[in-house]
């Protein structure tokens, strides 16, 4: 899941993908989410299902309300940048006003996810090593531990990719680089082929991100602002 | 501890600070994360003392290793902050290669203590909370659920207000509005009072962000970029 969603946030980041169309990218990042949020669905319905089965109470801790807190403002997410980033009918002034929020929640929701994983751990470390106890460190432990220290380092690089492009060039640019996309977006990821790549408009972006960076300034300066 | 870093990474954020002097701001900023430093230390300090006087073990669990890493790191990024920023010996080509790390350290250090402080949250409680148990959710589990979606919430709004300058403005324009500040930083917070602001030589800069904001669009534009 954690991997589905840093691969559907940073697919924007990669330089070989800014030849590829703006639709193409945006059906990939929403395909990706898609899945990402069936497999947070699946493995919800497995949480309650073994909760159920142990007679376990639900939804009683902090870690499974920031969990659902999580999923549910990830649905909302998926939804509205659904309805105003891919079909056809929201304005451009709509689309600017609410990409910089889309763009910070997805942020915050795959923080919030880490968070609540991370949170998920600990309880059950605590609960499920007994003997020998968790506050005697046995091997299982150690290894777990790590694991969660290595989810925090891949959280962070992710974030650091995500928020780079922010700081290197000019603001809402990035995953505006090609023109308006107007056409009829009713395929599916299935439909978009990487081939698509050599049929964008702006083949000619090189693959070095300093060149593209400094050819979205030039743009930028000519007055030539994509719109979204 | 989490609300004097949150004032310490917002302080630039504010509008009203905007016709301080930078090296003013500065001193806040380094002299507010002084604080949140020693209140870390101390508390960690009555962690330890804790363990030892109940015979816990210390550094067992995931929360008290990532709560360490993030300790580790914000007293690296203090140590550095203060040798490149503050002192007057750091050339601004390497302040400028350094502050977009020291930014994204910052804030991620900040989400890291968070985290670390929600999964402090569950421990607490499950260890704690025994007759009645946890997940019996007893009022004191709802109400400290509730204290850690508040603490998400809070860090959501602190990492918004960070985040959303570098959206509006040129990068690394923002916390480097003014002048270059080369007198001598020996001074601390204390010496630095409010009365400061009004002999910043920004002091034109209006209370309205959005006038502000194309102030230094226009400054940029004519190649004024200030140095840091």
């Amino acid at each position: 899941l954690v991997f589905v969603l840093s691969s559907a946030i940073i697919v924007y980041r990669l330089p070989w993908t800014w030849k590829c169309s703006k639709l193409l990218m945006k059906f990939i990042h929403a395909g990706l989410n898609t899945i990402a949020m069936i497999l947070a669905i699946v493995s919800m319905v497995a949480v309650f299902e073994y909760h159920n089965a142990r007679n376990i109470p639900n939804m009683y801790s902090l870690h499974s309300w920031i969990g659902l807190t999580a999923v549910i403002f990830y649905s909302l997410q998926l939804l509205l940048g659904f309805a105003v980033f891919l079909l056809p009918f929201a304005p451009v002034p709509l689309r600017a006003a609410l990409m910089p929020i889309h763009t910070y929640s997805g942020l915050l929701i795959f923080a919030t996810v880490i968070a609540s994983a991370l949170m998920g751990i600990t309880e059950k470390l605590i609960f499920s090593l007994k003997n020998p106890a968790y506050s005697t460190s046995p091997p299982e432990a150690i290894f777990v531990n790590c694991l969660g220290l290595l989810i925090v380092i891949f959280g962070a690089l992710v974030l650091w990719m995500a928020s780079r492009p922010h700081w290197k060039r000019p603001p809402e640019e990035l995953p505006e680089v090609s023109r308006r996309n107007g056409g009829t977006p009713e395929g599916t990821e299935a439909e978009s082929t990487m081939t698509d790549c050599s049929n964008a408009d702006r083949s000619d972006v090189g693959f070095n991100s300093e060149a593209a960076r400094k050819r979205n300034l030039k743009l930028d300066e000519a007055g030539q602002r994509s719109t979204m």
